[in-house]
């Protein structure tokens, strides 16, 4: 692996400084800022991510804030999901489209009021669409980035370790709800979500001075729930099939290829841009779509697509992988085509390290 | 440093074989694209480019396609400066602002014919901007990331090897024209342009199965010429002045600020959609602006702002900073308010090393 060149528009985090002196030894960069990768090993953060908590710095989820009187209007033109039915204090994981369908985003929406929505991005300026189409439709609406870095804790034992920071009222957050919860007398969003499947909660830190203080109020009340530094693992997240935006699927895929049909409601979600051009695709289904996929043997670092092949022809591609110690295979997640998507498909894999076997599955392993 | 741990998220380019069986060492992530940093070292780089010739993978360069009626005039709505004097086969340096004003890119435009543009854009997501305006303002143009990945020549040798390759017709190619140079049967746009002061060109590579065969060709003929493998420097861009979106300007900053109120006509640049907010900072000038600073001593990476300090008030921020063999000094770009930014006002920079002293420099290095 190559080194990463430091510059300021790498953009540093409220929680950089320690986890710096964590010992994180590998970054990605998300959203134009550092997201750590590694900590001890891919395999011992895997191992202790399952078995006690970790403390993430996800402050790269930026946050697309929409505020005014067009907030909720303005919601409902980038998703096809539909938001009526949705309250205050609920998350929504919403594919954000184009005109054309094509994926853009699929973020976690945070409803904070009937006028005031949170947009917890992926990988892409989501902020530049959603103000290119405030400003082209004049919708009465700020759209701006806060100042706002979520902060995810995640494991078995996150309940424990949330609950001795925030309290016990923590324990009774719903899936996908959130809470406002005092942190040394500022009401933060405490969410549960995050990541992984090992269950947690997301803090949206809203103030950058209150990053490190804590950063380091977790780790002292975790001493005795062996809390680490972590980060969003790229084992887990693969077995666990959490799909990441620019590796699992770009703007050429609609949801319904990325197994997102689930999050849309393309009849009933009036005022979606991109709700005409998936109208057939709503109702007819997708050609090709996301799958795990089985892989016979140990995988190289995924840094491109691999061409997945039925003998001499090309009917998907594999985008995320890697090497399951619980499941002693290599695990992936991959685009194939209806014509070869059912489970127990054989295919191969043309991996750079050379063709593998490798067999579709009805379901990722957690 | 850390490492940077590979996914397809940060896209290879048509280059990255070349790059890689060149010996690269480090990278930066640009566009959600890898772009190298260093190969030898930031210092052996540096002497080579402003000795020989380089070629650098650009990729990360991404274009932004405008096509059809209404390509000119989004495009004039995307900036300050008037395009109307520009002609077919030009390239404009253009800032790029949102109604507030605000920096989103600083792209070079290249006018592939009247209703045909490609955007070579800076780091941020410009095509979700464009896209988005031209959806709202139901404009007749198509808008999209075409497979374009731009390839650079730079060095005092550029010449020289562009002839090699492409026929001296290259080197009657004036400053920020372009023409069009046949390889291997295919059109490409050849410009004379680039992120250095060395002179040089950039090649518009249309279609990337054609990377490696025009990466292999450049390499083979400068052979005489001690070509290598390089990337824009670290050094050499902050001695030229040459900034970086992300880096020394955000959308916090207009262009005034930036420097670039020379690139901006904003009273004769009817539609642009910054113009309203710009009208009064371009007739009364920025409140603070972009200056060279030199900075006595040996300066750590700059990976975060440096608070620029005049006593005790802050009056600024460095934003670049690098250690310049060729003028024995730091070298620095930098925000500094109009109080303190004449030449050769004394200042002190605050980097994680300690404070530094600094002067005001009228001009850049080169």
């Amino acid at each position: 692996m190559a080194l990463i060149t430091p510059s300021r528009r790498l953009r540093r985090t409220p929680f950089s400084d320690g986890v710096e002196a964590a010992g994180v030894t590998a970054y990605t960069v998300y959203n134009r800022m550092l997201l750590p990768t590694v900590f001890r090993s891919v395999e011992e953060d895997y191992r202790h991510l399952k078995e006690a908590v970790q403390v993430w710095d996800v402050s790269c989820e930026r946050q697309v804030e929409l505020r005014g009187p067009d907030a909720g209007r303005l919601m409902q033109m980038l998703t096809p999901r539909d938001l009526r039915g949705m309250l205050p204090g609920q998350c929504y994981y919403v594919p954000i489209v184009d005109e054309t369908g094509g994926m853009l985003n699929d973020p976690v929406a945070v409803k904070l009021a009937e006028d005031r929505w949170w947009v917890s991005i992926a990988d892409s300026d989501l902020l530049l669409w959603v103000k290119g189409i405030a400003f082209g439709y004049r919708l009465d609406v700020l759209v701006d980035e806060p100042d706002v870095s979520p902060l995810a804790v995640q494991g078995p034992r996150a309940d424990d370790l949330m609950a001795a920071v925030f309290g016990d009222g923590v324990r009774d957050i719903r899936f996908f709800r959130f809470g406002m919860f005092d942190f040394m007398g500022r009401q933060m969003v405490v969410a549960r979500s995050g990541y992984s499947k090992q269950g947690g909660f997301e803090i949206y830190l809203e103030g950058s001075d209150l990053g490190m203080p804590l950063w380091n109020a977790l780790m002292e009340a975790g001493r005795t729930l062996d809390v680490r530094a972590g980060c969003p693992n790229g084992i887990e997240r693969v077995e666990a099939g959490l799909l990441s935006y620019g590796n699992d699927m770009t703007d050429d895929n609609t949801p319904h290829e990325c197994g997102l049909g689930r999050f849309c409601n393309t009849a009933t979600a009036i005022g979606c841009v991109g709700r005409d051009a998936l109208l057939r695709v709503a109702k007819e289904g997708p050609v090709q779509q996301i799958r795990a996929i089985e892989i016979d043997g140990r995988v190289p670092p995924c840094d491109r697509a691999w061409p997945v092949m039925a003998g001499t022809k090309r009917v998907g591609q594999v985008t995320s992988a890697a090497n399951s110690p619980d499941f002693g295979c290599g695990v992936a997640i991959g685009m194939v085509r209806m014509t070869h998507w059912d489970d127990g498909t054989a295919l191969r894999v043309e991996t750079p390290a050379g063709p593998m076997d490798a067999v579709v599955r009805e379901a990722f392993w957690l």
